[in-house]
């Protein structure tokens, strides 16, 4: 069963006001297709400079409370720079008070600016310690990193074969600070898409065994004639790109991109249904001793069938975890089909 | 002279029915532009789970007759996993009996689903061990194998090192198995194409001195207004977005492919003419003492030379191995300008 | 201050005629915006076999005269070729000469047709020990390579990491030999992009801290109904893609191409505009506590700060090198904001 990430959703875990714990609360208790399935209290370039400890005093106070009833996973982002020993001091430093204070419920840290793969081991070690201080089994706390500087890609084999042996469980796209690292420029309004680099952030991901995650959609809101919007079309196109070349997750920094992310993750009703049709009809094929037959126009065998497998695994790991959201989005039968298809490999 | 390898033809070497050897024979017999330059007996997912011994009897059975006039290369695919002993141990065991009986009639073995450097270095080891056991020079049976898995593209620099000192001989993509380990999704019914990797499998062929060829094109047929037809259009697109980025030749699943992907790999007309006359522009220039000559609106120097005496290169090679193939395509004059013309190179 | 290289002018060091050297001396003394950034004069393949011991004398006689007026850097390109002593060995000789007679006017060399590590380890070990024999400080003559060959590429990563402790400054793409090398076609009269090897190049050489260069572009003229013309709008699109991915420089072939390049590696006026605004925005927020602000509908963090900043860094840079370009280029109170707006990181 995959381990599921559709939505990685930051929320600032310190804001200016009456309320500064408003956006971390609201990530904690959202329901439905707004819940993330990782929620990123963000103390790192989502909170301003001299409201970092409120923020780590946020997380700690508000988990005890609010994280027994969150659906997803916790990660908070803390911060680091692999260029930059002041900022390393502080995370480690952050990670140790939340692991100490409310490491019961965190499934990992998110750590940013890593840099070569020396860089990537010392966060790893920052965490290995922390649990090791605070009683904590070997393994308990995970690490995921943002991709985000010119080192860290150039050294991203290596990286992720941490996945094979350490703790590290995810890698995180990081588009903006990447494209600051590289001196690209946004010549009409649009980043570079950095399509070469998702791939083999997505290849890397799936040779350590670790989760991928695609980069901020920044431009929340748009404007045509007058009229502000949320920019719904701008998100979906990314979040699209992202899961066809293999992305777990996308992304979120608004409730509204994550339902949306939460969704585009999901396979449409067409792709299951055409899944489930081949994946049976492929069964069916093997029965009669036959390798490889045309369906439907297309040539499948077993490389293709494991493609189809992937879809309806997809929605059963979704369908364990959020029956509600399975529910609503496909009929009654199809799921069914989903739950009892035999899924025979070789 | 470039080896060829324009079209790499796998046909499923026993299928259910009367004649399990239909598809293998009609490989091995076919003419003009639907003989492939490397036809691929399929004894991996092209065969059925319990046909997998019949195959090798197939191969083993038909090679002696119909080899030696086979105008092409030939190479079986065997089975094999880098994360499972038992294929390994089938493909071996596969790999013995078709060099023990039929090793006269073997160019090489196609391993596929290979992982991590070493287990590249594991398959080879296979192959090696065969041709001394059954006494065949060092070397004389070559590999291939098919990079459709993460840690395999991990690797790939390392890998296709392997071809300056090693057996190694191809790299061929497998984007179906590749889709299906990345988790990737056909989102609107087409699957990613992975062009950053095919680029670097293009490099990394290329600096190490090995043949790349492209992955299978599923989509044999369409339909439109409800006639089915065979999608000539849909394969020439993928065809020659691989030809252009310098991959040597095109997965083929069936012999109208082969037609299609021979030709495809052939300079067009209008190239060869062009090529032919810049290089003997060039010639020219470089008679007169010009380093760098404007010649139709472009800048042509020793690099772009290059270029141009590659086309007329590749024309060579086919027409030494196919003069029908180039006689029906190039009208005679320009045939003779190619095969007369001096390429100079420094 | 990021240092400028937004355009590399390659001029023939010696071409047939009465005046041998009047592209080089037409390099060396252009205004404006047609004066390059680098100026290279080309040993290599613009120039005529017979004539390169001719080009090296042009080079080491009207440097003296000219270098001191010219307001960039100055990087002949030598001879090369990882696979072929004898072109190394001229290439060693041209270094010598230049080194011993104009050294004192030599930013660097630029070497190309470079292969594995091994063999940019040799160029380098070439280049420090002319510079040593001629009592030159260890450094003072540094080193560009042009990455136009399959190895090279594959040891991309490894090749940049010199930057961090060695001579080497610069990687400049050869599409055209890269082409010739990968096997690469033309097949509508377009080479390919190459889009995912421009995206590694661009990361390496930040992260080894090198500049970073695009390849020519050879279609300098265009033909229409009967009519001949400059090729703008072809060279326009290829700089923009390469100012997009970061690298820093394009390279040209003419001084039309180079006032071009020249312009368009220099942020548009709304580009500009609107970095003033976002960090002058930015600056002001983080005063009142916000870590994150939307802006004109756009999230601006720290991350997004970083690229605006970017942007008026490069500005402040040409400023202060050519403050005729910026003041032509910018209205002057826009300029005046770009000079003294306060840029605060962390």
């Amino acid at each position: 069963m995959p381990r599921l990430c559709r939505t990685f959703q930051t929320a600032p875990a310190a804001v200016p006001g009456d309320d500064t714990a408003k956006y971390l609360e609201s990530g904690l208790t959202a329901e439905g297709f707004e819940a993330p399935d990782w929620l990123v209290p963000d103390i790192e370039d989502g909170t301003a400079p001299d409201m970092k400890s409120e923020a780590v005093d946020n997380v700690v106070d508000r988990l005890p409370a609010l994280a027994p009833d969150f659906g997803g996973e916790i990660w908070p982002r803390v911060e680091w720079a692999h260029d930059d020993a002041e900022y390393r001091e502080r995370g480690r430093s952050q990670i140790e008070t939340l692991v100490a204070v409310a490491g019961d419920h965190l499934d990992g840290v998110v750590v940013p600016k890593v840099g070569r793969l020396e860089d990537v081991e010392r966060a790893a070690v920052a965490v290995a310690e922390t649990e090791r201080e605070f009683g904590y089994d070997d393994g308990s706390i995970e690490l995921a990193v943002i991709v985000e500087t010119a080192p860290a890609v150039s050294d991203l084999p290596d990286i992720a074969r941490l996945g094979e042996t350490d703790r590290l469980a995810g890698l995180v796209f990081g588009p903006v600070d990447y494209t600051a690292d590289l001196g690209g420029r946004s010549m009409d309004g649009e980043r570079p898409r950095w399509s070469g680099l998702l791939e083999r952030l997505s290849n890397e991901a799936s040779a350590g065994g670790l989760v991928a995650i695609g980069g901020p959609f920044d431009r929340l809101f748009d404007e045509r004639a007058g009229v502000t919007y949320y920019n719904a079309p701008g998100y979906a196109d990314q979040v699209e790109r992202e899961a066809r070349i293999g992305l777990d997750g996308s992304w979120s920094l608004h409730p509204k991109q994550t339902a949306q992310a939460n969704r585009v993750h999901m396979p449409t009703t067409a792709e299951l249904e055409s899944a489930v049709e081949k994946v049976e009809g492929f069964n069916e094929a093997k029965r009669e001793g036959t390798g490889a037959v045309v369906l439907d126009g297309q040539m499948v065998d077993e490389a293709t069938y494991r493609n189809f497998a992937n879809t309806v695994q997809t929605v059963r790991a979704i369908d364990q975890a959020h029956p509600a959201q399975t529910a609503e989005t496909y009929d009654g039968s199809l799921l069914e089909r989903v739950r009892s298809v035999a899924l025979d490999f070789g």
